[in-house]
């Protein structure tokens, strides 16, 4: 049982505080800070909060809290992870970590070295669809990931400093593309090495300094690829759907907008449909139950579980770290045009993973089998390529071949 | 915070213990009986349950709890109900309420009469999308409920009771029949009284007494059609959709085989993929949480919050009681193969809805308007109605008509 | 290469024209007939047909074509069918064939008697989709099939003669319901005998004096059910599904809402989005290519393939006709609230094929096999039936069982 | 009416010849090559043509053919070009038009200076939902297109030639990347010139030289991107798919795996099921008719069409030469890890389409508006940007605001 300090009143955390009051929790929000005074106690009444402030140090050192929440803008992540791991608390912060890898790892050796619990809130890695299929993934299922593509994109964020480049310490990619890379590095493995990115972004829609739209791709030391799609500029609600190819199999999960929950309604209704959503009338796509599809309920079960067994959470400020030098390394790709180095002054995963020579699958002494298949007459054809000449051919077998 | 004796150790109560543990929840199991000794040993071991009993007056009258949930085969209900009146307990119990409306009856009489909490655990009817479903539905998007289709099919239940027909009052009508008809009672309205029904039955494949295949028509005071679908002869998994019409919108819900989660496997996976899968490889569509999509998580938050607050729950003892007399007049009308009333002792709910005269549209004086659309060329098309002769025409309008 | 007189200029004379004109068709249509001559003039403008007439018998007597398509509505048929007849010509009817099985019956025996060609054009059966799921049922995918379902609903159809009892011959039923029974008819077998119809029609929104909305359930002599699903009361488009089960498999087919095409805009487009389309914004499901996905062309081309090798089509007057009894029956069942025979005065199927005896699994000699699955923890359980006894048990195998 | 030569008796070939000789086609392929004299033979058995050979020039000068159409490997289509145009034919070369921008502009130079008919048989740009796709854009129904991706992945082709690099050109990206490019052209605006190309591409899975996976982005003069994803090492059977985002709208195209048609079978059938389907049995998804989904019926009606009107068909050899010169870019980058132009020796678009200054949406004279939308509490939110200090702000407004 667990009282919560909770820094923020925005989406997030609204968000945040749904699910931990939710499902007959055991735990309890003690404490809100907003940096408007007016909005701290606006929230703290409409969910039963006992104390709210605009003063974030008397949030932080309420006596009463064990855990700190940190759902404020980018730029105020490191001064709050400071005041919380000197209050000697436990402390959950959002996504991203850092604006950059740097802030990410001080924020990191900070509550190391103090010895206080730190969970990264990555929610998306927490759905109930992503926990199932990692599990797959994990025991098989799809052989050797070989590529994932990670899509969110919107209309644009709901608070004005997203929009801010300094405060959010960039434009789609900080905002959205830390879920997407950390979604591709969890089915990819997180002790395979980020090596290289190449990113394009561009500002194609809005009045801002930062990116609207961008794609990257993150190049793993296995081979792997973990694509990203971020963007401010879709129309049709979000879209937040990923897809896993592997040697075996493949994965296709869609979280927002085809769920099995199709509506046409002439009529509309009042106010809020879902995150994000455009349009009242016509065919709606809601989803069930936006903090269980969009991961908040398993995840804070998973962090505050943790916290109790005295383990490490799933998603760690070591997560949120890598993630960030990967975001780095994209924003440099966008400005030199090239492939970037993933900089990561730690790395705890493996050191070499590219397996040397080929592993192909050999026919027999002298060819390699490229394919297998059956044609429309049903006999069976399979291609080979020799191993010493490299020419290749097709044979096709009788049934019984 | 409510202490749980559990009665049942089967899939059902399997699924209720998981969901009564999960998410940080503040209740507790505390004592499980199962007919079987070493199963309900064995089921308290796995899930850390104090203590376990194979006596089921035992378990209920356990000094420590408070609320009994019943999780056996349908013949035993109405004594464990009457037991856990006895004991002065809440008491929830899973579908269906009773083998016939008279026992279902009986145990909303005794609850009654007692003022006992009593809850009926028709979980279906909590699905996070049926909820949001009904939310809308409730705010008018779909004008007047027309027609609703709610359909579960699969394989075949998992435990030998299902199929005896003695033990279970009956085949997939009493097992299913009763989720779908419920679901369609909310859509159409609670308090619409639910008329006459036509249902057609037969055991298609099984060599068993029951019915494993029905499709029923439930007509409503209003002029909906409550239709349901249930079969134990389904291949492919297990199909639970609902379908929901009105006048001004259209709703489609799938809870099972069609959510956003699609996955390809060469390989498969050891063991437990989703209730009711088939096979291991190929196209295989697991489902993001069980326990949540299938209702059990807000199920039961809002029973023990209900009993918390003093209140009804959304499903009560008197809705499972309505539910077994319309399949009541199912399996009459099997029998006599022509529409049965429906047989209602006891109602709650409106006397007469059906509307007297048309409310149809009126197009000026003289006709109704049948139809107004548009044409390939833009044009716009109308076919109205003599209100008097009765003839029908058709009027092609300008685009600015 | 066929010369055609196209009777009727309304949307089914336009899909039937423009599919008989594309693809690089050896076809040509000579002559169209509307009853309003100003229609037939710019149809045949619009279609480059040489000849146009509001004289059914000059069209049908045009000395240059071979072949006549009756588009025109339901109450004409007989007459148009006689008139093609006396010509000795081919002749292609739209469906329904009649408003009744004795209509239809007549127009069977003009053309058989005379020896002409007849063909029933009956689109939805030619679906892509459908010929292909034909042939995956034929080929035993499915093992028995034991239930369909058709549902076509949409918001009302596009002229007024629809709309008109005694012109039509009913509503929804007439309307579409030929169409779903036939679907089913195709899926469950052609030569088995519909035994008998069990349905509920109403008018439940339009200021009509036939049917808006029905559902019903046709019984066939092995056993399987048919069920229709017909509304001219559906909103959000139309709404084009087919679902059929077998002991062995399922099949769904989704022929317009759902058919891999989505789009959302916020601009919309001018005039015709799809054929009974709702709105132009927000998001819209068109199909790729009408006429094809809707059968038009698979059907006009097996129909004319057929009269050019002189075999009888896949859809003959004969089926038109049984299809005309089948609704016969459900008005029939309407009227009297319980099943109806379906009386058919001509049958050329097979007489009796509901199997005598169980046809169960064994188990071994003692008991039928109920079920067997696999259980989460990878065990095989199977359930079983006494034979004598009757008696159900269950039994949990190790895996190696 | 054409008579046609039809170069090829391969899965191309035979899909071509279907498409020429179905639907109550007009034309007829009157003479076919093989490079193997049994092939062609067998092949002319088969589909009734007339003529077969083992010498391709016998064929191109078939005396009774007007149309050639080449649906050989890659490394032939340069010298089967040059023969018919010797033979003074029309020409309809199948895709990639060559193996570089080179051959390409050859062959375009070729049957312009001879004045003979050429035809790009692009065939995934006429699929249906393609061609209903564009017309809906060009319509302005998503405002501008801002990014597309076109996506073409399955285990990988079925003739030996195409895993050889010489012969092929290359690998996925030769062999699929030219449909994807297309596709994206087409829908981004074939007047918009393509400026560099950055591509990642891999050898994964297969003993081969080539390419089995890679991932493009082609970034175009206007600004919009069009992303390519092209791989053989996809698990599940063939999927392809496009993807639209645009100012005002998006489009999303599934041509094959979910198209409407589901299917689970425990039995399997024989043989053929799709081209690269995987698996016979549990869950499968047909396409309904792989040549008319696919493109082949519309497009060589399209191309035969303006052979008989004299004009350019939509897709030229011009559109092959521009596709080439950007699959040579994506190889150029994939060895350099940069971006690398497209080099363009012939424009025939647009010179400059990149727009000067923003165009941003003004709020009034000091703010640009940058997002507005609906809270959950029914009020409306604006974000602005100061036009000059740059700074970024929200406003909330009343509901009538």
């Amino acid at each position: 049982m667990h009282k919560i300090t909770m820094l923020g009143t925005g989406l997030i955390g609204m968000f945040y505080t749904v699910t931990l009051l939710g499902n007959r929790s055991r735990d309890s929000v003690e404490c809100v800070y907003s940096r408007s005074k007016e909005n701290a106690e606006k929230f703290a009444d409409e969910w039963g909060i006992p104390r709210s402030t605009d003063d974030m140090a008397e949030a932080i050192n309420d006596p009463d809290t064990d855990v700190v929440v940190i759902g404020i803008p980018n730029y105020m992540h490191l001064e709050a992870v400071k005041m919380a791991v000197d209050a000697g608390k436990a402390v959950l912060c959002t996504k991203p970590l850092g604006r950059t890898a740097e802030e990410a790892l001080q924020m990191m050796e900070l509550i190391e070295k103090a010895g206080v619990f730190g969970g990264y809130l990555e929610d998306l890695v927490y759905t109930p669809k992503t926990l199932k299929a990692l599990a797959s993934v994990r025991s098989g299922a799809l052989g050797k990931v070989l590529w994932t593509r990670s899509r969110e994109t919107h209309p644009g964020p709901h608070s004005d400093w997203f929009w801010d480049k300094e405060k959010a310490g960039g434009g789609a990619i900080i905002d959205m593309g830390c879920h997407c890379i950390e979604i591709g590095r969890n089915f990819i493995g997180k002790d395979i090495r980020p090596m290289e990115v190449m990113c394009w972004a561009d500002t194609q829609v809005h009045p801002i300094d930062a990116e609207d739209h961008a794609i990257g791709l993150v190049r793993y030391d296995s081979g792997a690829i973990g694509q990203f799609e971020v963007s401010w500029t879709f129309r049709g609600g979000m879209d937040l759907r990923d897809e896993i190819s592997g040697t075996e199999g493949t994965i296709w999960l869609d979280h927002f907008l085809r769920t099995g929950f199709e509506m046409f309604t002439a009529v509309g209704s009042e106010g809020y449909v879902a995150e994000k959503a455009e349009g009242q009338t016509g065919w709606l796509f809601p989803v069930g139950d936006e903090v269980h599809e969009l991961g908040y309920v398993p995840m804070f079960a998973e962090m505050l579980n943790a916290l109790d067994e005295d383990r490490e959470p799933m998603e760690t400020f070591y997560d949120g770290y890598v993630v960030n030098a990967i975001i780095d390394a994209a924003y440099r790709s966008v400005a030199t045009k090239q492939w970037e180095s993933v900089e990561l002054e730690v790395w705890r995963g493996k050191e070499a993973t590219t397996v040397a020579g080929g592993g192909f699958n050999d026919y027999d002494e002298t060819f390699y089998l490229v394919k297998e298949e059956t044609m429309p007459d049903g006999r069976r054809k399979i291609i080979l390529k020799h191993k010493k000449t490299g020419s290749v051919e097709q044979r096709i077998l009788n049934r019984l071949g």
